[in-house]
């Protein structure tokens, strides 16, 4: 009985890391079970990322500081955070065996960095008691948590992408600089003689390093006519060279860098999605060969009905009965009531399709009163509201609410007009409400029906404050304004119906991978630069304001231009300048530190620019062709055409089979006309990352790939790439 | 007889038609294909060139002009190109029949274009005379006659594919604007009243014109941080405006334009190479039909060797006969003596892959002084010249030499070691000429050789020259330095040897098409802008000369920064200002003009930037994964195969024969030790644009695909798109 409970559990843990995509190869001990079966509980994940959200936070309070506390502060939390990891870290040895531990990378990444944190906050902790000068140099080290800690596969996925492109990026990379620097060579050769002037007096292309720089910012196109002048000026025969050059450098090599970080893109994703797929299939199989009965017509193994629906109400305890009933039918198409191993190792695939259960209620003004809701004027009205047209007008109205707000507000007209759009939009909730069942309308994956109402009853409170404040003649605070406005502008989204097909794309939007790269770059750029530029608050009175408190930007363009607010003296304005340097290299701080500062910002533009910026796009360009090829997958399909025909009444059967079950629903009422049942699947899109990739390279991948032969050994990923960084 | 001559002709027409890829359907009458093939003579289609050439370059020399020339003169020269394109459309209406003629939109446009321009020109001559004011605006339309007049079949196709892209692009551009609006909106209400102040002075986000604009040069990068400045010092909260509206619009729409644009060129362009190919071989199917003779075993048309012989030697006069028997013997696979239709279709891609034949030939010097050249000596010199290590040697002299290149000139040192440099590469070429043979050496296949070789030797020159001059203390030229130094930087470029790799890459980009677009809006920006602003030299002393001849620049940046250079006051340097504009927009003239010039300026960025850069890195996108993908067509690896097969003697017999037949190379003399004729393929990748296309496409395109039954119209294209422009 005992060894049957063992089985379950492990049972259920292999179809649930099969449909969460899981690919860890525990020890399959039932203490190990129980152990893995904790590591995996939601909460001890979201505690994990509660940690390192606190630890990568602590750079807001450590020197250079947004918001200073003592050392002693941020050393004890960092601490406790550090010993949180120690402890899932542990947590993990047990679960998995030993041999395997010490074979992931992964985990010898953790253990390394978080020894060096302690190293580095001990030394640290030291010198500064005795008041000598330290860096915290493990600051830098604090990502590589975050990518290895957690279950971060997507992250670890788009670094190891980085990893597999680099040869062929460094190789078209060196190709670059070569040209870079034969241009340089001829820039020397050409105009150094001259005796040419910049617009500064200083002068022009002389110095073979100073060259080599500028030409590199002219590929990021932030110098881009400045750097020309001169020569320009000088003889129109120049501009020849930076034509060549910008046709060459600025757009032929750049293309190719995207060219290459895509197709390697597309060639490792690919490679990748398989081994996630044949893992997912081992487990599942695993999973079958624990509980199959031999019963099947060949002698083969399978499963019965009444198993399996215990088994999924394990996996997923709230799935109502009529969803399960679906899932059946479609596995168990010839109706046996049983399933071979092939149809149930798609369970995990069918879990991942989320499917809305949706019942037609009567609405309940039609229970109260019958009679005035199927009046033929209630009737019309229901009609207009779900006509097409209804939305035209109510797009038009937003348009017109858009020219509106565009308008003086000062004008009586126009904030009095602010009443009537609020007046529209209301009345719009509330025929909608009266046209649809209540339940229906706010049904959990009907976004944007709460999104307007929570928009429009926001949008009126604020109204009738601001009035009510702006009536008694207290003091209308500017917030309150901005909040109305903001609530007022968000409602023109909705007229961006389409945006919902952006819903996969904002996902794959990896920022979290992004965040790594600026978070150590942040780190390395307050070491280098802070304090070094000042900003004074614009009232200020000191002299140094207007060189930003540093004399070696006296008389710069960056101290004209007012850019004193970009600087590294604490995290926030780290990001901002970051940020700002993706979108154009501007690189004023070379002035203020040694020269050799300009390396930062090369590599950070190398990084960023040429390697994320370009994966980023790459995905974009591969999701977008798959969403106009691929429509939906087989299984997919399948679900769809089985809902379809439940609609049709085709498979009446099922249907009375379904709502007989259906004791978690309560008894149907109207079943005569239509099935009072009826699906949806949520998003013809896949909604996970990992479902979108899967089904990228879906027809790649042979639903017959099975590979219970295999050592799960070989199917495990070699994982992170971080212990060579 | 002379209806045998009739048929040759109309045959010879057809293949040269397929090998060259023309797709015009014309009149099969003999005085029709007789007129036809004058039509398609080179002399023809290069005067058709020189008359566009001299057409486009007009503008050189029309007000404004880089070199005035009289009105009456340039008048005269126009008349001239116009009625040349009179007499090529009249020769092209005689060739094809007439229905087919005013069927398509090409010929239409170019009478419409050629009629416009007399009109204009007219009316440009009347009012001149008279004195009035007169806009030459017909200049607008002379590039269209390049895209339509010539066999511009690249140029058409990539407009077609802008032309294809455009519904789906402009969706995707509309929720872009719509998206600029929105965000200028909420910028206008949450900045425009805190009477926030620019660097300049004035105030900041209070127009929202100004601030659509505004943002929408955000979108190009180039006022980056600038824009941001003024919110960011008021408060560090407004940044998520800024970096939400990079995110959304810089970054992610800018990726889905490339998107849209990538998906669609590849769609289309494989529906079109599919065309291409069909029409290819519906025409050698003609070719075929006119001339074959019932002797298959089964009854089936086939082509004898003799007749095929005699054809090739019409359809390309100068292949030599080895050539020929190489592609025989790759079409007539079993050695029957005759081929059927599926072989024949093959004889246009056959010919269009270039194979030179290599006859090894003794050394000039083995023959004078055969003990010398056999000496032990003697072959080591020629072992260790073919050695892979001899290139590395050079590579290294090479980079040795960048770094003298880099050094100081006017040391002693320096300028003697240059010397040694010229030594050395002397030395590498006579040694390379000692150990090949030189006729070899020199052939027409081998650039680098040329290059390196006429490089040097121009190099030698110069420098003797040069010090020449400088050891009678005569003057020595600037010019001629320059000279010398751009000689000796091009000889670095021979240690990229991979540059050949991207030999293909070079010819894809269309650079006429951009032309085009180019010399479109440099004629409207001359009309808008010209003589705004002005350029003095830097020693004149003219007041004007601070604010660029424009009281309306003073104290601006565009004035400060010495950008007077940067005008539309003639097409030159109207070209360079659209190329910086390209790069980063820089929008400095809508100061000087009407602010509604602005759309001009926003108007280049959609039309280069957002459509015809991303078409160039589609292009580059997909021949990338084609290179990588696809290797060698299935005809160019059996041809290649066949090669290896003479090369290793299996197949002597061909050898053999084609050595007997082979009168035109002489007899060959040291048939004993290896073949003594070699074949090679040129280079392993398709050279024309068109072969590469049909690469990219290939594995979709069956050569089953017959299409004699399918009438001519089907097949014919629609051609281009300018009347609709």
């Amino acid at each position: 009985m005992r060894d049957l409970a063992n089985q379950i559990l492990l049972w259920r843990v292999y179809v649930s890391d099969a449909q969460y995509n899981r690919n860890i190869f525990f020890d399959t001990s039932p203490q190990a079970v129980r152990l893995y079966l904790l590591y995996n509980h939601w909460f001890m994940q979201t505690l994990v990322y509660a940690f390192i959200i606190v630890n990568l936070a602590l750079a807001l309070f450590e020197d250079p500081a947004v918001v200073p506390l003592p050392i002693w502060a941020t050393s004890t939390i960092e601490i406790i955070c550090l010993s949180a990891f120690s402890v899932r870290m542990v947590h993990y040895a047990k679960v998995i065996p030993k041999d395997k531990f010490w074979k992931d990378p992964k985990n010898i990444c953790i253990i390394v960095v978080v020894t060096l944190s302690f190293i580095d906050l001990t030394i640290y902790g030291a010198l500064k008691s005795t008041g000598y000068f330290a860096i915290r140099w493990s600051r830098v080290l604090r990502p590589l948590l975050l990518v290895n800690v957690t279950e971060g596969r997507q992250l670890r996925r788009a670094f190891r992408s980085i990893r597999n492109a680099l040869p062929q990026i460094s190789y078209v990379f060196l190709l670059f600089m070569f040209s870079v620097l034969v241009f340089s060579l001829v820039a020397l050769k050409l105009f150094g003689k001259r005796g040419l002037l910049t617009i500064d007096g200083s002068p022009y292309f002389t110095d073979y390093l100073d060259i080599v720089f500028d030409l590199y910012v002219l590929v990021t196109t932030a110098n881009s006519p400045d750097v020309m002048m001169p020569a320009y000026n000088y003889s129109v025969f120049f501009t020849i060279f930076f034509i060549l050059y910008i046709i060459i450098n600025t757009y032929t090599f750049m293309s190719f860098f995207l060219a290459v970080v895509y197709s390697n893109y597309k060639k490792h994703l690919k490679e990748e999605v398989r081994q996630l797929v044949k893992a997912r299939r081992f487990k599942m199989c695993r999973a079958f060969s624990l509980l199959h009965e031999a019963r099947g017509e060949g002698g083969e193994p399978v499963v019965t009905q009444t198993k399996w629906n215990h088994l999924v109400k394990l996996v997923k305890p709230n799935i109502n009965i009529a969803h399960r009933e679906l899932l059946w039918s479609v596995l168990d198409d010839q109706n046996k009531g049983h399933i071979g191993k092939f149809a149930f190792v798609q369970l995990a695939d069918l879990l991942s399709i989320q499917v809305i259960t949706v019942k037609s209620q009567p609405h309940p003004i039609q229970i109260c009163f019958p009679s005035m809701y199927n009046s033929p004027v209630s009737r019309f009205i229901r009609y207009v509201v779900h006509q097409r047209m209804f939305v035209y007008v109510y797009d038009l109205i937003i348009l017109v609410n858009a020219v509106f707000i565009g308008l003086d507000e000062e004008n009586p007209v126009v904030s009095n007009a602010e009443w009537g759009f609020l007046a529209l939009y209301m009345l719009e909730i509330i025929l909608k409400l009266y046209a649809t069942e209540p339940r229906a309308f706010f049904a959990r994956h009907h976004f944007w029906n709460w999104f307007d109402t929570i928009i429009i009853v926001s949008a009126l409170f604020g109204t009738i404050i601001n009035s009510a404040l702006k009536h008694c003649k207290c003091y209308t605070s500017r917030q309150i304004l901005d909040i109305i406005f903001i609530l007022r502008v968000l409602r023109l989204i909705r007229l961006v119906d389409s945006i919902k097909r952006s819903d996969s794309y904002s996902q794959m939007l990896n920022k979290s991978g992004l965040c790594v790269v600026y978070y150590i770059f942040a780190m390395v750029g307050m070491e280098l630069f802070k304090g070094k530029v000042q900003f004074f608050e614009p009232n200020s009175t000191s002299p140094d304001q207007e060189y930003c408190g540093n004399p070696l930007l006296k008389g710069t363009t960056f101290a004209k231009l007012n850019y004193c607010k970009n600087n590294f003296n604490n995290v926030v304005s780290s990001f901002i300048v970051l940020l700002e340097l993706t979108v154009v290299n501007q690189c004023g701080f070379t002035a203020v530190t040694h020269i050799s500062a300009r390396i930062f910002f090369v590599l950070f533009h190398i990084v960023v620019v040429i390697i994320i910026i370009n994966i980023f796009v790459a995905f974009i360009l591969e999701a977008f062709l798959v969403e106009y090829t691929i429509d939906k997958s087989d299984l997919q399909t399948s679900l769809e055409k089985k809902i379809e025909e439940l609609e049709d009444g085709v498979d009446t059967g099922l249907v009375d089979a379904m709502e007989s079950n259906d004791n978690e629903l309560g008894p149907s009422e109207a079943g005569k006309q239509k099935p009072s049942l009826m699906f949806k699947i949520a998003s013809r899109r896949s909604r996970t990352v990992d479902g979108l990739l899967q089904r990228m390279f879906e027809t790649d991948i042979r639903p017959e790939d099975f590979v219970e032969e295999e050592e799960p050994e070989n199917i495990n990923f070699s994982n992170p790439v971080f212990d060579s960084v």
